[in-house]
């Protein structure tokens, strides 16, 4: 039976789009995205568990899909897949001040449920660039980090409560709404992180927490990451300002950027090897701008700073966050650039970027990484200069000098965009044995028939 | 084959107590603790996985012990048992003021690990009254909660990673330092909240906070939780301050209290329907002291403060702690009182305890229970005027009255003191079915010869 009719009967009430019309459309960041032979939208939970069991009876598998932004590959299709979209289930069913939670479907947006957040003084606590199209279940699903992790954790601590349809097309509810609940394994958390290989994300309790009056940013110069953790250490241990963001950039990048966005020379302070965007949330932008101004004076000696600017309105912050932000810039330069995305342990990180320098140098003496990242929590983005894709002999020697001794150190290969497509290769060789052999059993477990992304992260 | 000479022979470096010697015992809060026929202390996490290898060779199963403080009975043991006790691992491997984290032993008390992490200026961000014997592994194992956890999580959220040895022996590696991982399932998930059903935990990496300058303590009087929750609000919305506690006592707690500990009339303001307990910290006692009065002042109207007391000395502060730590007084009133450990969402406190107090005068008339708790996530212990045990069907009762419709409401019917063995039957028909099913399939997977503390949780 050809599959698009059955479909359409099986799923009188959802749009279906069948593969000449996705050749037509957008992917998203992912040109494989749109490879499946058909996309279905259904409108509701029910919809999604109709298609589901559509699905595993007809042996045909099934690739969920939020706003198509995920930096790994883990919503890539192919032609013998169905997409499930969720960009009909995009209600905020609702905000509750009171208890600081937003019930959201999984296709909301994470700027939508932050737009409605802010109308009662409370956001998501969790911010990143793509948040125009980033769902709440895709980033549920890969676990989601951005700039404010280091302060609120990632998006697998900001969930509390989830519901998602499982492989057999049953509805998995745990929507509580507390931060304390022991009863029984929390299993939540298998899902949180999975990519959509274990079920499909339907809907989600967020905590929210107040918002900072106001944020003032600083655009700082050190000799290196540990004189910004000397400074980030400092905001982090008073108690009179919260420290809202610390993102580092190394030379290299900042140059590029600078470029790219045509700063005039002098405009921002960007000589220093290390640069650091600070952001420091107060009752008052005066205040914040005081405590940003004073606590720089009190440890600029300690942290060996070169040069530093606290943005004097809204348009010089602005440039600064621009700087560390529009990093589609590297993609101008460098098309398909390989770019990796690691933990490294707090004390770790100059020997970290001085080794991986001297390391790719040693496999390519152009070789010259863009590094940049979440200093608090050790999240370095990087991104070698030269156009990919390269081959994957080369990819797989870059990924060895990139990810040696990191687990063993403590940190991790994947930090923040998931293992995916692009990862299968990386997890086999650098995660844990133990943990794969667990990881595999559970898939197993969950999703005997694979309907469920197959070939990503457990493969 | 004796089991006592044969543990003796498969470990020789392992302290071995048998029945008589754990008869002679503090068995900690639980009196069932030391039921098992022997109890085993190995040395190091080698010795761990020897001793799990020797029980699921011998078809006997074992249960982790640390602190014994568990309050739902997970730790309880029965003549066919053998106790694994972590009190052999209680080493501090590495406070990493740098990166923010503590590696430590699972045998490690709570209290330990504080004092370590204090000399960096660090905390692990939570805390509880057991902190002199709870251990991070038995922490971890319960996902314990206690009074930071509105803040920074429950121990889940402070676990950065974890080792464990599996049922049959592996041992599961997974010691990240950082807080971003998106590398696969994040499995160690399962092993938090698991109350050692699953594996035993032997290393944990805890994540450390910068502690705040001073913290100072006030007892406030309120017509009722919304009041309380007002207050709450208002302090959380300021960036200056860093709320560090805010419990509340329903009255008839705080009378009981107020007599146990013998308050004299008027030493503290203790006469409204609700008190709550706040911390708030700050660089400095002054300022600390100087922002909860002006705090209590701003909101003083809108909450419906009916008294106030800003604490203006250590040993006042410690007064208004005790009336809300030294809960083992009810014990003293009511023996084995029966208690409970629910979380409300944070909207419906009020109607919650105006419920349950009919429901349970509608039981006996005589009923009237005391409450207290973490206010700030909803997280209330309740207990019953009365001596216990009382009967089966009573208890079932009483959770009928407290449980009924949490789990719909996005509450649940166990905080964060685990299911054990006192919560098997409200687990059984309060959590979600689906959920049930996958628990119980996944403790097959892991744990197919039931080793792990049989008859807990997951039954
Ligand atoms: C400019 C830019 C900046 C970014 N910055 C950051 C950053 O700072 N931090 C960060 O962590 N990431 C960042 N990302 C990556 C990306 O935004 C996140 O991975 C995000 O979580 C993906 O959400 P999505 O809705 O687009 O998911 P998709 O791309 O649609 O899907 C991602 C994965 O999740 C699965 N999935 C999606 N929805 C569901 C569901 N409902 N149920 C089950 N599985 C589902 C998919 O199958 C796929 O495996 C950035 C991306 C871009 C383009
Ligand atoms: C006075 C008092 C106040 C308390 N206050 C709080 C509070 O505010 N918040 C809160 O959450 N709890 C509280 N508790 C409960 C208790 O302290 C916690 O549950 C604590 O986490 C138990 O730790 P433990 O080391 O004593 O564990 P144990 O009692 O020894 O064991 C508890 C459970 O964990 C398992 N376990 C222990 N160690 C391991 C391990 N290494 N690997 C695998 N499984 C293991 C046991 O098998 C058992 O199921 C309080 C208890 C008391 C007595």
């Amino acid at each position: 039976m050809p599959l698009l009719p059955s479909l359409r009967t099986a799923l009188p009430t959802a749009t279906i789009w069948d593969a000449a019309e996705l050749a037509s459309r957008d992917p998203g960041f992912d040109a494989r995205n749109f490879g499946a032979s058909a996309l279905v939208r259904p409108r509701d939970v029910t919809g999604v568990a109709a298609l589901v069991r559509f699905c595993a009876e007809h042996g045909v598998s099934l690739v969920a899909q939020g706003g198509r932004t995920g930096l790994a590959g883990g919503a890539a299709t192919s032609a013998d897949q169905v997409i499930c979209d969720l960009g009909g289930l995009t209600q905020i069913e609702e905000i509750d001040p009171f208890a600081r939670v937003g019930i959201v479907q999984a296709g909301t947006t994470l700027g939508a449920l932050q737009e409605a957040a802010a109308a009662h003084g409370l956001e998501p606590g969790i911010d990143l660039a793509a948040r125009g199209s980033a769902t709440i279940g895709g980033m549920v699903s890969t676990n989601a980090g951005g700039i404010m992790a280091f302060r609120n954790g990632t998006m697998r601590h900001r969930v509390l409560g989830l519901e998602a349809v499982l492989p057999d097309g049953r509805v998995f509810s745990d929507l509580t709404r507390v931060l304390k609940t022991s009863a029984g394994y929390d299993l939540k958390h298998l899902f949180i992180g999975a990519e959509g290989t274990l079920g499909i994300v339907t809907r989600v309790a967020v905590r929210l927490d107040p918002v900072a009056g106001a944020s003032a940013t600083a655009l700082v110069g050190v000799p290196d990451a540990a004189g910004a953790q000397r400074i980030v250490r400092h905001f982090l241990g008073s108690t009179s300002a919260r420290l809202t963001a610390a993102e580092i950039l190394w030379r290299n990048f900042a140059r590029l950027m600078q470029r790219a966005l045509n700063y005039a020379p002098g405009q921002l302070p960007l000589d220093a090897p290390c640069l650091l965007v600070l952001g420091l949330g107060a009752d008052t932008m005066e205040t914040a701008r005081g405590m940003l101004e004073d606590g720089l004076a009190a440890i600029w000696e300690e942290a060996g700073i070169l040069d530093g600017l606290v943005a004097s309105s809204d348009a010089q912050a602005a440039a600064m966050w621009r700087l560390r932000e529009e990093t589609v810039e590297i993609e101008h330069a460098h098309p398909m650039a390989p770019s990796f995305d690691v933990s490294v342990p707090g004390g770790a990180l100059d020997a970290y970027v001085a080794r991986i320098e001297a390391g790719l140098k040693a496999l390519d003496a152009a070789y010259a990484p863009y590094v940049y990242g979440h200093l608090a929590d050790g999240n370095l983005h990087i991104s070698i200069n030269c156009d990919g894709p390269v081959s994957h002999e080369r990819h797989e020697a870059i990924e060895g000098v990139l990810y040696e001794g990191l687990r063993e150190a403590g940190g991790s290969f994947s930090a923040e965009h998931g293992v995916g497509l692009e990862k299968r290769e990386a997890y086999e060789r650098h995660a844990d044995p133990v943990k794969r052999d667990l990881a595999k059993a559970i898939k197993e477990l969950i999703d005997p028939g694979n309907v469920m992304n197959p070939g990503k992260v457990v493969g």
